[in-house]
Formats: structure tokens, sequence, C-alpha cells
């Protein structure tokens, strides 16, 4: 974190100069999320192709100095980043496109992109001599934080609705956490999580709240450009909830464009599901957000009421980018899409970038000849339920050879 | 495959020279497992440490002079292999070892070891012409065949008894799996399988037959010797079913012995579940495998047939290592043991390898001085039900704080 100069305030624009002891602007309160800053003119002259080319450590840390993390305990983390950027076999044909890529960050230790925050997280709780890290979640972003911690000898107190099923949670309780499930809604976990932050002192990891955990995500970017040799697509499609990954994903291509390794910022497009859709409908309607009803499969971008929209709305209007929903039906097809063409098992909310990108070339707003990187933010073996109530299902066949030749033969099927 | 040079059948010693059309020794039938031979002296020219320094591929293709599958095709595959090889943070303390390592191969794409094989097997079915490939398995295998696959545009027919949770097909179904579900047990998935694969010529994935599949998981040794720069470990645990693996870790260390990269081949701990346990009891009766009973909650190693004995034996035989057994009590604390302690989340039968470890270092079959690398075969995504029936629980609370502080006390939790 060499190259960190200072803090702003996404509402009144305040500058903070490190170390500062605070989540957000003391000036705004909670609304006032903090961006991070660096010096882009002594990084061009350090961060140039050839540093990356000569760099063998292949994990998000990398990017260490374009980060604002400490170098500390970096070697002894879990494997975060560097996940395959997949070119596209069969989809970009099927779909008459120039050029798609993919983005599996399913492969993630815990299974989802929350790990690149988790792990950042982490280490600045120890930066901060914090031995419990706590938020509030039901899903990628506490068992990435619980797995990430217990890698490094920390506790983590994880406070979830008392609807969150036992098998989401099974992972959590796997690394060890101490899972508080709080009677009554999200609400009331959060506002639990946020009194017990406060009078124990832990270390928060609410993404909404904590500038650090964007400075974690943006290394996705990074790795998109990097795997096709800074040579970036026109267009990043990503799932978005609480709105901290695009705002991530944003701030990775703004850094790279500013040192000068890239040559623009690609447009990014941001999709949400129809049942649950604030960003979508506040830039429609050039308006603030409003909360809305969390209807959706995808779990993972249920969020009703993003506690960070400003700089989410900010990736795609200043990338040129767009927003687009997509229904629950137009996801799990996807999701069978992403397995049967290129065997990639993403979860609804990260089938759900797929399902964005096919509605965007319907609408034109994403044109066939683009080249184009669709982020795969989960794991499916995160929510096998979702195929489940999908509807596909074996075939039942009594063992007998003949009536296997007659199934195949109806199907398609016994090619050699 | 350039070095190939030979197959040779472990009953009866005949030896055949590429390419042969037939899975196994056409002399012994389907018991005549074969073995893959290379030119270790040509081998010993070209693969030093250098060559291994300059490869910048990071997958288990970085390995291809070593393997028989030809190089066409191989950038098109999913990214298998190079999973992190963790130096033990917090386990090896607690157990007070000098030195344990963790490969989690639960981050390979599909989510176990199982994708080296699978990768291979595409790769060969495709030297081979053929566009459908089948295999018998309610597990790993079946799932990374059909995600290896996808990938490359084959189809996959995967036959599974009537018995198989709905819940374990997802991930085959999304990835677009023809699954068959074979009305009876095991057994008669595994005789139509054969008789659909003979009638229709598929490609073969039965690991037991097929011997490109042990020079596929292979590689997995490889990796653990490189990501220790060749300085291997004194052992190597892993968990046992169908014996394919363990043939695999011995045949890995072997060739690097063989061509004189390492100094030895590290003693194999083969740990298997002591309610499915054929191995153990024949190393320990000194006689042939009898089927047995498959009693464990470690579905991936309930194999009461392997079909494939005599390469398993020989891994642990020649390696000078041992056959133990594990409760399935001592492979679910070990699923929280390396959960809580080192952030990664295993499946009950890649817990299993950490339990085998944790019961021969109290039988003093492993020394507390020696270095031990642990193999984690598959990610615990995989099966989130056993840690429900462990009975784990989240702490149900009402939105109180002072009831949080109350239970952080008598939990020696609440540490800022």
């Amino acid at each position: 974190m060499e190259f960190l100069t200072h803090y702003s305030c996404t509402l009144c624009g305040s500058e903070y100069t490190p170390p500062v002891d605070f989540y957000t602007c003391p000036k705004c309160g909670e609304k006032g999320i903090l961006d991070i800053h660096y010096d882009y003119e002594r990084l061009k002259k350090t961060l140039n192709k050839q540093y990356f080319a000569d760099n063998t450590d292949y994990s998000m840390w990398r990017y260490e100095p374009l980060m604002s993390v400490s170098k500390a305990h970096i070697d002894k983390t879990l494997r975060v980043g560097w996940t395959p950027h997949y070119k596209s076999n069969q989809l970009a044909k099927r779909l008459k496109m120039d050029a798609l890529y993919i983005k599996d960050e399913g492969l993630n230790p815990t299974g989802s992109l929350k790990d690149r925050a988790s792990a950042v997280a982490v280490l600045k709780a120890m930066e901060n001599d914090n031995v419990t890290i706590a938020c509030s979640s039901t899903g990628n972003a506490a068992s990435s934080l619980a797995g990430n911690a217990a890698r490094m000898g920390l506790k983590t107190v994880i406070f979830v609705p008392e609807r969150a099923p036992i098998g989401k949670l099974a992972q959590l309780l796997a690394y060890g956490a101490d899972v508080i499930s709080v009677e009554g809604d999200y609400k009331a976990a959060f506002q639990l999580s946020k009194a017990a932050i406060d009078h124990f002192g832990w270390y928060n990891r609410n993404a909404a709240i904590n500038p650090h955990m964007v400075e974690g995500k943006k290394t996705v970017a990074y790795e998109i450009a990097e795997q096709l040799d800074f040579d970036v697509p026109d267009w990043v499609v990503v799932s978005v909830g609480d709105g901290c990954t695009i705002a991530g994903v944003y701030k990775g291509f703004y850094d790279l464009f500013a040192i000068g390794i890239t040559d623009r910022i690609p447009k990014i497009l941001g999709v949400q599901s129809e049942g649950c859709a604030p960003f979508y409908e506040a830039a429609k309607e050039g308006r603030e957000l409003i909360e809305t009803d969390e209807n959706t499969i995808a779990d993972s971008i249920a969020v009703g009421i993003p506690r960070n929209p400003t700089k989410a709305l900010n990736a795609v209007k200043r990338s040129g980018g767009q927003w687009i929903t997509v229904t629950d039906e137009q996801i799990l097809e996807s999701i069978v899409l992403l397995g049967k063409e290129e065997g990639v098992f993403a979860e609804p909310a990260a089938a759900a970038s797929m399902a964005g990108l096919l509605e965007a070339l319907e609408q034109n707003v994403v044109s066939r000849r683009e080249r184009v990187s669709v982020i795969v933010t989960g794991n499916g073996l995160k929510d096998t339920k979702s195929m489940e109530h999908y509807g596909i299902k074996p075939k039942r066949l009594k063992p007998d050879l003949d009536l296997l030749i007659e199934y195949m033969q109806n199907n398609e099927g016994g090619r050699t």
C-alpha cells in the first residue's frame, strides 16, 4: 500500500490522509462511503507490462502495489484470485459473437468473487490488531470471510436472519464461524451486527461501509485485463446486488487506464434480477434508489436496499455502460447454457450476468462484433437447489440395453 | 505423449506398443489393467528443474511430456490442476508437527481431483474421434467428466443407481449430461453402462479400466513435488476408494524419481473408512481383496469392490507406506479441523485423509518430525448434508445486544 495517498468522501468530497481509524466519512456518517486514491504518477514508473510479465505470484496479491493492504502476511493467506478467464469454445459460435470470455470466479477458495474482499478484510483486521471480524450476511460474503479468516487464525462472528436455511450455513459452520441466527429478518440481523461491532470493536467487513472491500474486488478487473494482454474487452458484464462488486470492476479498469497500461475503460453492463432491480429502476428514471422487494432465486443479488449506491451507479455511467434486467427463468436457462456449452457451473446470481448478455444482444445494447467478458461471480455448488427447481431430471430406466437403445435413438443420442 | 514407449499388463506382463485400441490386456481380459511406460532416459535430457522454472502453463498440462495425451486441444480445456499446496498455518502447531502441507484439490474446475482424469479422458476421446463419453458413477468422476466434456463440446452419458439423490445430480444436469437412472443398485448401473459402451462404441471413462485415468491423476504428485521445489515430503496422505487416485499419486512420484528430478518416493499413507476398507483388510491379512459393505458417510470412497486393486496395493507397498482406517466420526471432526484451522472446506472423503494422518500420528506410524502432505480430494460444497448431520448449529438469539454480550462472554468470544 505504499502508493496509497488519501481517502475521499464520495458524498462531500472531503479528503483524509492515512492512517484513518473510521470506515465512512466522519462528516457525512454512514452514507459517506470513502474512495481510496493512489499516486498514479509514481505507479506509472513501476507498473508496466514487463512488471507483470516478471511477476510469478499468480494470485490477487500480484497487484499489491495497487492495493490498500500491507504486504505482511500475504504469503499465508488462502490463494485468492488468478481465476481462469476462458475464451468461449461453443457459446460464442452459438451466439454468433466474435469474442466472448468467461471469468470463472467460482474457483476462488470459498467459491466466489467475495474472497477478493474478504482476503483484504482479514489483512486489514490484522493490521489493526483485531482478532475478530464480523459481518451480517447469509451468503458468499459470510462464507468467504469465515474461510479467509480461519486460514489466518482469526475469529468470525456472522449474523444471519432466522430464515437462513441450514444448507447455506454448512460452509460457515465448517469454517468454525460463530453464527448468530437473529430472530427476525435481514434488517434485524444487520442492526444487531452493527450494535455488536460498535460494542466489541470487532473489525467490520460489511462491504457497503468498508472502502477496502472494493479495493479487493477490483483485482478481478486487473486480471481480465492482464489475461487479455491488457487489450481490454469492449464490455464487461457483471450481476449487481449491493453494488460493491460492480464498483470494484470499474475501479480496477480505471486504475489501469490511469497508470497508462490500458487505453480505455470497458463499458460495464450491470445486470439485475427483474424481481429486485433498484439500480436499474433508479438509473432508468434518473432518480435516487428506492427500497424494492427481493423476489428472485438469485439470492446473492437479492438486495432491496443497496447501502452503497453511488459507486455502482457511477461505474455504469462513467464507463458508458448500461443497466439491464433478467427474469429468474432467463437466469436458470443461463446456468444450463454455461454448464452445457462451456463446462462452467454458476450459481443463479452468477449466471445472471450471462442472462444479461443474452438480453443485451437481443436489445442491440451489445453488438455481436464487440469483445465481451462475462464475470461468473459464484460457484454453482453453492446452490444446487435451484437446478432441482428448474425441473431437469435424469431418465429413469430398467437395466435393459434395448430400452436404452430405444431411448438414445429418440433422444438424438447414441453417437459414438 | 511423444515420450510414451509402451503399455504393459499389470497381471501377465505382456507389452504392447502404441497405438492400442483396447483398454485392458487382451490376454487377461478386464482384470488385465494396463500400465503406461515412458522413455525416462530421453526425458532426463529435457525435463529438469529449469524446464519447469521456465514453464508458464500453470495447469496440469505443464507436465504434458510425461503424459499419454496429445497436445492438440490442450489450450481449450478447463483449467485443471496447479491447485494450492498450502503450508499449514495453525494445524501444524496444534499437532506439534514440523511441517504439514495441504493440497486443496477442491479448487479444480468441477470441485475434485477427478478433473485430472476427466480432462485426459476428454482429450483421449477426441484423439479417437469419439463425441460421446460414458461412465457409471454418482459422484465426482461423473460430474468432472460432464464438466470437462461440456467444455470441449462432447456429449456424456452417465449411469447412476436409482437411489442417487437429486442434489448429487444437479451439477451433472447443469453440465448437460445425459443422466440415466438405472433401476437397481450400483452394480446394475455399472453393468448397463458396460453393455451400452460396448454397443455404441462410446469412449469409456471408467477409471478402473482405462489406464489413461491414472496418468491424469498422477499430475497431483508432480505438483506437490514442484510446489516444494522438488524436495518431496516424507509422507503423502490420500483417501482411497477404487484405488485409482492412490495409484496415480505413486506413479507421479515414481516418474519424477525415475527421471532424476527427485531423490526418492514419499511413503504413501492410504486412508480408508472403517465401514468400507477392502484394501486395508487385504493388506493387513496379506490376501486378495474381498467385497465389503459400503457403510460410510464418505461416499466418494465407499467402494466395496475396487476394480483396480493391484496398482493401489503396489503404491503403498513399494513406497514403504501404510494402510490405515478412520471412523465417520473422525472424518466429520476432520472436516471442521481443516475448515476452522486452515480455511479449507473438504467433503467427507477428502477430510478422511486428514483423519488418517491424525490416526497415524496417534499410532506412531507417522512421526511429528516428518514432513507430510495431505491431499484434500474434493470440495466440501459437494456435500453440505454431512455437516448438517454432524449437528453443529447456529446460536439462535433475539435481536438484543445484551443477550449477545452474555452469549459471547460464555463462549470465550467477544475478543476484539
